[in-house]
């Protein structure tokens, strides 16, 4: 491709027949490939055409070729905000990593907690990038924002309940961020946000 | 009034005539009254009545008897994220003091800037109940919620613009916060604010 | 905890494996513990790792360890509007119960049948707090307010349709009580009611 | 008209012009007419061409000819929550008067005093149909329409502040009323519900 | 009841054991009773307790006793706008003929195709009052509201996708209604379009 | 312009003086352009620039070269469903005809008077393209959609108060309508509906 | 039928059994049918009584008589952004030339990919009227728009996630096109803008 | 600033007192400082604090000192998808120009006429981050992201009208945008955006 980065596959909304057409496509030209939001039904349609690719099922993400290059540029360093934030922030972090960026994955350090957030500091200020997946009440990127100097990419997921309406309450927190230096993407969109982040943090 | 508490009159869709009217019932009855969010081409209207009364031009707030009742109960301790939202904690305030309680008011103490949050820690640990008016992300309901054992009282404001919607995006933050012990009221309800918090702090 | 009450987990959206590996620690721990909106498919990764722990299906709650702690404070009354409310007004009762106060819980007392309302006037006026679980219109909580001079917790279900918009209504219905002293959480957060109440009627 | 009811023009939209020229056609006609949403800067429209009719500025209504027909069919009883909700209401009683109905209104019976409600409740009983002009929590026609068997039509004002969505959070409750038996019109729609209650009530 | 019409369940948010315990307790007081929006998990709890109550599976409902009482008062004629809203519309004259009243149904009658509305005029002015089920553009209503002179009752349905938004679409047509004369209930609210409906035709 | 169809330029969010240097543009070029959505402080920068242009106050527009081409292709019937549409109908209708459609213009056919509609059946089928300007419940587009064969260009108007929420009421409506061959534009876009209408009835 | 153009039904609402039956009416009566949005469970009660009809299952559509009339009219080229977006574009070709047009169908022509748009423009300059189905951002109608003359039809999809809210966002978009000439159909809805589209194209 | 970054002060919600209490702070400070969406009666206030600042009135952007540091890092181009969206622009390209970046600013390259975005592809394949102004559809972030490699920043704007809703279309456009490395930002939000790709193009 012509940015050398991936192409990527948004498989959900596709049948497994239309999945399998491009799997086999990626395997006749040798494209580097992302698959992304990859229902159980269709992990096979990618595997049979590209047996060596590396499937996380956590991050519902298949990579071709398996092996992510080597790094450059500088360091994207991920964090969610609760365990349920996972999958998000793994999507994150790994097509950052296949697009050529060393990464680092933070785990449960909502603001409800201050403390854990404050123990990454160092962490924080070496990055390049931060990207934060956050629900329920998406304050987490505002918080970060105000401790480092870089952006912070900002990705609101679905978990929550009731007014958390699918998203929209942590996706309002993070575009009404009282700190700057916020970019959002959309709701549940680990693949985007990693993207931005990697080309954020690009040579 | 049965529960020992003043009564309240909401002043802005009524006409100044309507005002009026109500003053003078207040005048003769000797109800002690909180007249809230007084328009401008109001004022007169409840100062003929009351020459004496309270007039908060901040607040949007007309109180009488004008001196507050000596204070019971529990410290109400009132932050206000930005100096925009000060008007609305104001009226919180003041109507936490009318209804009898010693209070505390904390200006500009943004999640941006944490280090203003926790410099407030031992006021905010010393409250019996902590009332928060932030707009935009309204994140720091949660924040603070996460650092007092007391019950948080958050009043979404309107400040902001675009994606804020008038209050929308903090007022679900607030709903959603990540905390425990947050307890929400309308959009720049700083009365219903501070009237909870006054009775939450109660005897 | 430093606050003195169990920490909680919030089930739903985790998997049942990463919900049996917090229950592991747990018990590893000893931490007292609410695991809240406990799915079918996840309870028996809580009681694997906390046999004793006491499963509530209505609630949809575990709670460990299994009784309550001798009630301190004031008395937390729960309401439930309709029958069909019961399984969030029972989350905020046993919630309020395992943080260590005294509950009484009163279901079908909706506005419809007023009747129903008033013949609880002495108990509810006993209470340091009301807890009012109510869907569709949500009329309950204001109708409460007016009648007590303690705080009403306002807990929005999603008991409805149509218009309900999942407990929208109700939500804005509480947002704007027109009765003062009404404190909204979340649509259908039984926990955070709960714990809100438990926090108001302590010590 | 067919109907044998007065026809009616929604003012607010058209320029003086055009609603001067209207008044025009109806003199001319000697159609029974009543002008609603009559802005400050129309009342001359109409008046210029109709001396004679009855111009009420609280309803912002013009009735033509000034004089409502005898009452005949059954009473219409309406309720006006707040003294906020009173130019809606009237604009509903004078409807159905000029309609041709005997009407009695109430002004200030909230839910937050329900002692005033009940107070009504033999009136309230003797009605064919019940208007209710209400904002914020709408919470009135529920608790009203529990008490009576006739209809109660249920007019949502815009009065309230954030969270009331300029009368979408009364409308909400409204049209969720827990008590069967509510007819709900468009809010601050004081000229349908009169409308409506004066058809129920005919004949 | 009081008011002398049946009681009514609203089943589908209920466990079926709630719904048994209750139909117990109809059959054990002889209450005329109507259960509403019967899952089909839920109709045997209705029937093992009342073995002779009627259950019409279009319109999801069960009544006992199962025949009508005689009908008194004037007719209620139900519009259905296509095949799909006939659940709605079926539930609306059930309800509507154990409350006492004659009714006849009409399927079929869009405003696509006018003819077919038209074709009805007749049957429409012998009605005291009129009972429009709609879904997508929700237009019936004002078109029917037009050609007669009592009082319409809209049901908006949730028929229709996409920018149908689950009724909200036909709701705020019939809100909006250009003709006067028309009472709006909840989305799919057959059963309290019918009982509306009985009200107003009653004696 | 490779189209042959006039430049338009939009007013409305443009300073004067931005307005004013565009018509400098036009009047050096010799572009025909419609300007649209013109304020009535706008008026004059257009008009200094080009002195002959036609200025349409009803419809905001101002054309220019001032007469429009000799009709080409089909006619366009243009309908307002009431008086308070006819700004936007008669910007579609000046907005046609300067494209190079012959056009018809009818007023107040909305659908509380099917006969009125009715009347113009014949004018209707001869139509290529029919555009119908319509607030409130948006139902006439339905109508007569269902009465021609030819394509209708449907433009929601913002006519109306509370429930139609500025148009969004007509523009569900008509995105739901049940007569297939409508086409709709935005709120209040005169300009759009008849740039559509001349496109359609072309050549 | 009158207007020389198949009949439709939507299957999608209906019962099997209401299906079966108005398909046993197309077959008795010989009209021309197409049957839209069938689903899976419903497809051998259409076959059953019409056992020659053509089932299309991408489009989800079954057409009666199978083979559609000799074109005439212009070129209908129809656009699907993405190959998610296929099955909306497919049901939108086959209606158009069942209604009697010709048709070019182009898949994948995203905006993200401005070559692959551009690389059509001789096939877009030949069409009569362009029919453009796209989801997520719903960009390319305000693209293609710019390049012809002719009307776009645009059919926003439900493709997407997150904040593309079902079809909400490319809705607007497309409603707010900034360039003339975009007529909006419904989300999803193939049906109706190939309805359009053949209508536009007729004669 | 530990940033390095000036401060910024958001002026409009704040009363002309407050915001010249501020600058009198900045002044005796001598901290670098942005104050965004000044008021017209707000510019004295900060003028006189500081006399030699630098008053922007399309931004709205006063900036002390009144000179950019000498720019390091990549350049920023911004574009302005029509005249309308200037203000943005133009408040995105001061903030970044004062944060340290070198700028571009190119204005009235909407999707309508796509041979002018076409015309500055080298300028935006320079830029080390693009940053985008655009109302009504939001397209154009779609576009360009899919003809650079870099980082695009979108600032949906409110221009537009009706449909348009204040800046939710180009908003849920951008958000959904089919090119990856789209990062969004408030509505309006000039300031923000400038910020953000001030950042990005950093060192
Ligand atoms: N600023 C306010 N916001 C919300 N509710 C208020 C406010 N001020 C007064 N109220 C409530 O509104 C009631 C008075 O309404 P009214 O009789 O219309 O003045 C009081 O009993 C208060 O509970
Ligand atoms: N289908 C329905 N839709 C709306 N309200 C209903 C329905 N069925 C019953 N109701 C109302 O809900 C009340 C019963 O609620 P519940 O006690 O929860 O069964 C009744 O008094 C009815 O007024
Ligand atoms: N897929 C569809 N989307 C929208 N409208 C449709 C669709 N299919 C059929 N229709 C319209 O709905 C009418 C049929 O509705 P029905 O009688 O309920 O099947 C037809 O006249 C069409 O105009
Ligand atoms: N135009 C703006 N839009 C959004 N945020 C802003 C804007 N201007 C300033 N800010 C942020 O708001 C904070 C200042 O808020 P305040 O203290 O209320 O002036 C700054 O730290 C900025 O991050
Ligand atoms: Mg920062
Ligand atoms: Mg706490
Ligand atoms: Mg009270
Ligand atoms: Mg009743
Ligand atoms: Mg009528
Ligand atoms: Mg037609
Ligand atoms: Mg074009
Ligand atoms: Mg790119």
């Amino acid at each position: 491709a012509r940015r050398g980065y991936p192409e990527a596959v948004l498989c959900e909304p596709k049948t497994p027949d239309q999945v399998a057409a491009i799997a086999a496509e990626v395997a006749a030209a040798g494209t580097p490939t992302l698959f992304t939001r990859v229902r159980e039904d269709q992990v096979d349609a990618v595997l049979t055409a590209l047996p060596d690719a590396h499937h996380d099922a956590v991050a519902r993400l298949v990579a071709w070729p398996p092996q992510p290059p080597a790094p450059t540029g500088g360091l994207v360093v991920v964090l969610s905000a609760g365990t349920s934030d996972l999958a998000v922030a793994r999507e994150a972090e790994l097509t950052a990593r296949h697009l050529g960026r060393a990464t680092e994955l933070v785990v449960d350090v909502g603001v409800a907690g201050l403390h854990r957030v404050l123990a990454q500091l160092d962490l924080l200020r070496s990055a390049r990038v931060v990207v934060v997946a956050a629900g329920m009440d998406g304050a987490l990127p505002s918080v970060v924002a105000g401790l480092v100097s870089c952006p912070v990419v900002a990705i609101p997921t679905s978990v929550g309940y009731g007014a958390a309406f699918g998203g929209v309450a942590p996706l309002l927190s993070m575009l009404n961020a009282c700190s700057p230096g916020v970019a959002v993407v959309n709701i549940d969109n680990g693949y985007g946000g990693g993207h931005l982040a990697a080309q954020i943090a690009a040579g």
